[in-house]
């Protein structure tokens, strides 16, 4: 199944005072990584909400946190969907600090020496919800095609 | 005029790798402050929304960084208003750093012996927009009644 | 077991462009009340590490989002210890939304007719690491004293 | 004088209740440029404290707050050095909205035909502090020969 990356820089408004990446922050890199692989599926949250009354929510996440990212770490964020129903979608969500762009970063033959290093790991089951009775609501078709077949 | 002070502790969320806190979090302080000056008054941001669509908006920040702040500190934060316009106000905010909690702040005959020091200072304009328009928008009447005179 | 309660109010910066509190800054609330149930305790994390040179971190979260928390919601967030390690210790909390200010919170015969409502249910993974280091170690006995037996 | 523009896209956690992005965070936004902007000129902050046990830190900003942006905006910001002092230098920074991804942004010939909207501008001081002490410091020599010539 397909596995989606997208690159985030820490900044300094990530770190906390014990010089690490603070553990809610997390969780804004795995939702901006979110919104990219849907935005790359063709699928804009915006639209969803215009044409299909549609919010996604978070219902459950589950993190670990086995390494800390520092300041200026590259970080990759990945977004692998692991089950589709009617009504919720869970992915899967690595955070992976790389020492190098992710320009340079499929090029096996760069002198790169540092292997990629597992930061955290989460689960995320994300719920569709009407819009305007904010109850649980199918998934859109056109959304749950492309999910449902992702390859 | 009357100065309104409000309480904040610094947790490890408001700081950054360099051990002070992150420079824009000095803002949500800030506000925090003001929508509490507010609800002093008698004005809740959710009331003004749904009884006079009015939305209150920053327009203006200057902020003079003079001394940091650092994990757990205790922090009073000061809202004062210091002109009224039509469809506008500013006010003056101070955040200092207090030894004690604010209970006994303002005991005189307790044993304190370390003096307030002034961290961080903030002029805001806010304005009061038409929530259906965004437009600019008077200052409803009950609460220009309340900060035309605030003693 | 004893459980400790911390009250949070949500200002703007907590809110999201949903018109709920972002995912991500229950983890921010939930910390902020471990913070105050350690120092009700007489656990200050500063002088845990000038003095013991001992950092508290976060190795897991796993969090049920319920019901959404908006724009000036009164909140309990509870801390209750579930279990101690050598070198970790969990911690369940709660969201929870009140309809008063904690002061009036105990008193029975209010007139108050709103239940308590959950709002988010957590469990964390907490460990304790050498500062020096930031390799796992055991919790300092003063701490360990006191958590193994909160009544 | 060289502007330097860094890109930055919307997400939930940079917005608000109003549906619009929090004023404070628009402060990330332009550390996130400046950040890029000593990079792009060779300069890495954890090189700077590493060997010149030097930090940067905000003493000043003014924020002008024109027009708000929105959940899912693709962002400009800019970074445009204004003067240079001994230990200190100012920065002018605007948050732009574009149209288009950055990639397409100077091709002048494409058929983008909705023009950039200044959203905010900003001016901020930032002094270079010894770290071990926290005076002010002169900027180191290797620093200052790139931001006195910029060109």
């Amino acid at each position: 199944m397909h596995e989606f990356k997208w690159t985030v820089r820490v900044y300094h408004e990530d770190t906390d005072g014990g010089g690490i990446v603070y553990y809610a922050n997390y969780l804004k890199f795995m939702e901006r990584a979110r919104t990219e692989y849907l935005r790359e599926l063709g699928f804009e949250q915006t639209d969803l909400l215009e044409q299909h009354r549609c919010l996604i929510v978070v219902k459950h996440v589950e993190v670990d946190y086995i390494r800390p990212a520092v300041f200026n770490d590259q970080l990759l964020v990945t977004c692998e969907l692991t089950s589709v129903q009617r009504a919720s979608f869970c992915v899967r969500q690595q955070v992976i600090r790389v020492d190098k762009p992710p320009e340079q970063h499929n090029n096996e033959e760069s002198g790169s020496c540092l292997p990629d290093v597992l930061l955290v790991e989460g689960h995320v089951r994300l719920a569709t919800l009407a819009a305007d009775t904010m109850a649980a609501s199918r998934i859109p078709q056109p959304l749950l095609n492309v999910i449902r077949s992702p390859d």
